[in-house]
């Protein structure tokens, strides 16, 4: 049972309440561990202000995100992949335990999924690349297979854990991925999965829950508690395995945790953290 | 390239518009070789009597939708496995190709979907037990990862596959999968289970699209050529495998195609079909 000191907000979860410093600030008051800012959030306050205003609060950062979205021009393109080392850099910038990466979907009027697969792995090969320079992990984080079209053609953690042993075989934490219990709970495959990754390979942990019924493809997640995820027992495997980061929180929720006042959600996160999960 | 005769109406695909019989006709209007009856449009017409206007009309029938639902009563119950005896017999009736399987979800209050799917293989253990002795096959239909809480927890062709073997190790042709494209698109993995199910094990084909966006979970399938399913693709690597029953259209659209015209409807997917998949 996780408690505050072991919880990381992603800003995601208040996306429209607060900005970043006030992300960081909230995160103090409830005696948050952590942060996980969106790189919007970033941007708007500064890399190199929202790295300090981070680091003068004490939170450690579980990730930033995002990466990815290699297939957004059709084939590989500079610009994608700048954009990616840019990621990177603000990674660096804000010391996040690791880049997360939202790897695209099919590209536009395509319905060749493994033509992007093709194209994700040479643009995480790429960044991995320039990554490894800087020290800066990478986390592929597998996506619920109903974003396959939209938004991650990475669906699985067996896919992504393949990608990673192609791409990092020493398994020298250069490459891992972020396992979030909305993405993964389905999977059959789980639990052999979690122990595959290891250590060296399980670089995040996210968690908010499935609502029964989810009545919205990307903007109805529940709080931890509220749906059918056994959380516990994900996490359980997780750390298991070794892993010792934060739990991250990211909830998107348009009709519900989104209009409500922050520290609310705050409040409630830090309570479902040590009671649902 | 199906053609109309190579196809079958899964009435779901017109639910709001027409009754068996008006299904009956319409199929027989189109020039469409097969039907798939929802069990509620059987019953309505009385199995008897939907039996004999099915065979009069000369249709085939790709299959029955649907016999499952094993964790409805939350442990397995003898009012789920009489169920699902009877929709064998009603099968066998309207000598369907085979009784499609929507397993069931999590019971009402669970987060326990290892015991869901032992739940699972147990009644599909005991409903293989007597389809065996009257000869209808049983086809497990792993449903999108989606409905993993509320409808079907064998989610993916290797899930149902290694279920498949387990109870029918001999490949007898008395349990398989039923294939459909809207569930299993995203796999990894789908090219390598379609070659492992082979012709014993692969009893159905159900094609439909996948809409980018998709606006609801359930509702809002997309007629073939809509959406980004390669379903070309996916239909040719079921056929080199030696399947040779007919591709059985299945679109719940509670916002399009439900409120159209059906005669519409069935004109659009002889089309598609011929020029979609």
């Amino acid at each position: 049972m996780p408690s505050a000191s072991d919880l990381s907000l992603n800003t995601a979860t208040v996306r429209p309440q607060w900005n970043l410093r006030q992300c960081v600030d909230g995160c103090v008051r409830h005696g948050i561990g952590g942060i996980a800012p969106w790189r919007d959030k970033l941007q708007e306050t500064g890399v190199d202000e929202g790295a300090r205003m981070i680091k003068d609060a004490g939170l450690r950062v579980s990730g930033l995100c995002r990466g990815g979205m290699f297939t957004a021009d059709g084939a590989l393109s500079d610009d994608v992949l700048d954009d990616n080392k840019r990621a990177v850099d603000e990674a660096v910038a804000i010391e996040a335990a690791c880049l997360v990466m939202v790897v695209g979907g099919l590209p536009d009027g395509s319905k060749d999924i493994a033509n992007a697969r093709s194209i994700v792995t040479d643009g995480l090969a790429k960044t991995l690349d320039y990554a490894r320079t800087v020290n800066m992990p990478i986390a592929i984080e597998p996506l619920h297979p109903m974003y396959a079209a939209d938004r991650a053609c990475v669906n699985t953690m067996n896919q992504a854990l393949d990608i990673c042993d192609e791409l990092d075989p020493g398994r020298t934490g250069a490459m891992g991925v972020a396992c979030d219990v909305y993405h993964v709970w389905w999977d059959p495959d789980l639990s052999a999965q979690i122990k595959r990754a290891g250590k060296e390979q399980m670089l995040a942990f996210h968690i908010c829950d499935w609502l029964v019924p989810t009545n919205d493809l990307l903007l109805d997640r529940g709080m931890m508690g509220d749906g059918v995820i056994d959380i516990k027992a994900i996490r359980e495997q997780v750390e298991a395995v070794g892993f010792t980061g934060l739990n991250e929180i990211e909830i998107f929720s348009a009709e519900n945790w989104w209009k409500r006042d922050a520290d609310d959600v705050l409040a409630t996160l830090v309570e479902r953290g040590r009671t649902a999960s």
